[in-house]
């Protein structure tokens, strides 16, 4: 949430000059997204967003992320459209740094969201999956349930500095999750961080997804266990059922979830819960000195955890069976 | 440079309830503004800029700042027009600050001003300075020559810290502008802060002009002074005479110079540097542990200053008398 690169008129002018976008009218950096810098542009020719990649991206992942948004675009799916220059590039370079152009989505996250505002978030999500399906390119989730031990390590001995005995239940949900974890669920293109902040809505209805470069290819479930660890708890840390419901019903209408994704969806959302809580837990131990975003709180994932550590079945998240 | 307060969508909702602008389409943080939070608004009406005051602003003077932009807009000037509430108010309050709304303006600042951008700039500043005669509103300039001296004495002991003998220098030029100040000069609203980042332009032509929150009454050839310190000199540091001379013949196209105010240009340029000297230095001095914003390099304007003391006449800065 800053803007890290300052990008002058000029620098923008002879940036633009690869492009076919007319006058420039306006041109503002923005606080959005945490990894890069982006500013929002106006031309005689429509709306932008100038993304210039920063050092926690690595650069040669960015024609992974730029295809799969030519690709979901193509696919009728409102995500940022990279934008090529005229001799067919959609990553360029700025400022010493790799930079690409998108279109600019209307709408606005929404922090608080309502069941119908989950129902919006499964179906899009649902229907990501399934367009997604046909992406030919692959990357390997590198916060994959194999890498959850090694990313517990370096932060292991300050675990109980953040909440007593924390280094025990995280030990003990590795054991759970590595004997648990189901390995022959469909897999295809996730989004992976499928928050409220990455999905804008224009009044009730969903106007846009944003930010994949957590995209990758794992099983298509643990994408909507993320969701519903992210949607479907309220700020007290209970688990809306009705929110559940509406998040399942909708992906499920959009692509129907089999049997053996419906009996994993505890242990995926175990899982997922607890790869936010590790990564988060390592963002919260090591706040550079200086910094500008400050970490996300990680127990809010411990508390989740421990919900899902209850759950029986997926009707537990609303899940009603009459799909299927 | 920053986004100081964050404002949810449900914040933005029940804060829009008292204006009539539609849906909101777009919300996002923008890095402009130092003093203040700024977000860019697109709703169903239009494009819009939502400031939130921050504690550098003084909330007694906001209403100035508030009727001064409506009367300037009223007048022809594009500057940011504020929006009323259906009740008529100007200033609400969100998140615990004082806040407004006002319409966006297209264009963007140019870090290095061509002549045509300067003469563009006079122009429009001469324009300023007739439409803020009829304003009835006054405040004082708290910048003014008048307190110069003791805007230096808490950073007076450091000065020779940053450059050597600077105490020095900057005692000899209080002592010469304390005898020197002219203090018949035409009066009004002057904008105080006219540097070329407060200026937006779309190609060649001035499209806006933006920030008047130091704006207040002072002589009215002082802000031509400040502004050829802000946009005639090279980043070498010599003063472009080109430049200078198409700011002053545009100004002077828009509202004549007297005599005075011509003969008056040179210690007025050395007043405006000092004043922004400074307030520099201070700053320089005083940088809060984790700052967002990083102070802007004292030492550019005791540069300006001595070029200042070399100039005897506005010739020197390119004025041709051609029009008096």
């Amino acid at each position: 949430m800053a803007v890290y690169t300052d990008v002058s008129n000029e620098d923008l002018e002879s940036f633009l000059k690869a492009y076919n976008l007319g006058d420039i009218l306006s041109f503002k950096g923005i606080a959005e997204g945490v990894e890069n810098t982006n500013y929002f542009l106006h031309t005689s020719a429509g709306f932008y967003i100038l993304t210039l990649y920063e050092k926690r991206v690595d650069a040669r992942d960015l024609p992974f992320f730029l295809k799969l948004l030519d690709h979901l675009s193509e696919q009728g799916l409102t995500c940022p459209q990279p934008l090529h220059t005229q001799s067919g590039e959609a990553l360029q370079q700025l400022n010493g740094r790799p930079a690409a152009l998108f279109t600019f989505l209307d709408g606005v996250s929404i922090r608080r969201p309502s069941a119908q505002h989950c129902g919006e978030a499964g179906r899009v999500l649902g229907e990501l999956h399934l367009k997604g399906l046909t992406f030919p390119l692959k990357v390997e989730n590198k916060l994959s349930s194999q890498h959850w031990r090694e990313i517990f390590k370096p932060v292991k001995h300050q675990a109980d500095q953040v909440s007593a005995d924390l280094s025990t239940r995280i030990d003990q949900e590795l054991d759970y999750l590595a004997s648990s974890w189901p390995h022959n669920l469909p897999q295809g293109i996730i989004h992976a961080d499928y928050f409220t902040d990455n999905v804008f809505f224009t009044g009730p209805r969903l106007s846009g997804v944003i930010d994949f470069y957590f995209a990758c290819h794992d099983a298509l479930a643990y994408d909507l266990a993320i969701a519903l660890n992210a949607w479907c708890f309220e700020a007290d840390g209970s688990f809306n059922i009705t929110k559940g419901r509406a998040m399942m019903e909708a992906y499920h209408k959009a692509r129907p979830l089999g049997l053996q994704e419906i009996e994993a969806l505890p242990v995926l959302c175990r899982g997922a819960a607890l790869r936010f809580l590790l990564t988060r837990l390592t963002d919260w131990l090591n706040v550079p000195e200086g910094a500008l975003v400050r970490p996300k709180d990680p127990l809010e994932y411990d508390k989740k955890l421990s919900f899902h550590r209850h759950v029986k079945h997926a009707s537990d998240y609303g899940w009603s069976g009459k799909f299927l």
